[in-house]
């Protein structure tokens, strides 16, 4: 992409990506990342997701280590994309906290979706969002 | 891929990557995603990357934040594919120690090859590398 005189870009030289053209990206992207800390030990994690309102969605089974670590604690998720050809790609990170979806009407839309989890879950899944705080994204050129 | 009677599966139902596969599927991605902690919040951002003996080198910028962030700390550093066509995918997570590489000859190396910085960088580049502690992977079937 060539950079126009519009493109506003960080100290490192990075393109600054809107918060629009962020959540463009989270859209239509089916995996993310999920950072966190558990005793004390960061982990980074793929996760299959969507979005609902201007939250992301994603599920769990019961038994998995993930949903218990993130619940209503501060969480990283980030999407990035790369071309080895040009040696060009962005990311964007989303920082938030996660909290279980409750809402009947909620988690009834999310059981007609096609959001998926990574891991093979049981039989009742646990829903989880990230209420995003903070979302950024940069583009190397 | 079809599971054959060799396949070893964690508790979640996902096969379990040998760590010897682990490092091939290292040695051949261009792109991870480093996890770490900073004033208390968990980030994740992408690096381009390169294999050192069997530690993760990247670089990053004298003015860099990440270079500082993650310095003598514990990290995560994870790579992953996803195919949408079949809903299957793979991730590697690597947990380690960050540290500068300050030896000449190692720098020396690293200079020659073919890693680049996701940012772009300064004069002087800072090479980091994460001495990998615990290395494990999953593959969804």
């Amino acid at each position: 992409m060539i950079a126009g005189p519009s493109v506003t870009r960080d100290r490192h030289g990075l393109e600054i990506i809107s918060v629009e053209e962020c959540w463009r990206l989270l859209a239509s992207s089916p995996v993310g990342r999920i950072g966190f800390t558990t005793a004390g030990q960061v982990q980074v994690l793929p996760v299959t997701y969507g979005l609902q309102d201007r939250s992301i969605v994603f599920r769990t089974g019961p038994g998995q280590k993930l949903g218990a670590a993130v619940m209503h604690q501060p969480v990283a998720f980030e999407i990035d994309a790369w071309s080895a050809t040009d040696r060009n790609g962005w990311s964007v990170l989303v920082m938030g906290v996660a909290e279980e979806v409750t809402d009947p009407a909620r988690t009834e839309l999310l059981e007609q979706s096609d959001i998926i989890p990574w891991a093979p879950a049981g039989h009742s899944d646990q829903w989880v969002r990230i209420m995003p705080e903070e979302v950024t994204g940069r583009r190397l050129r």
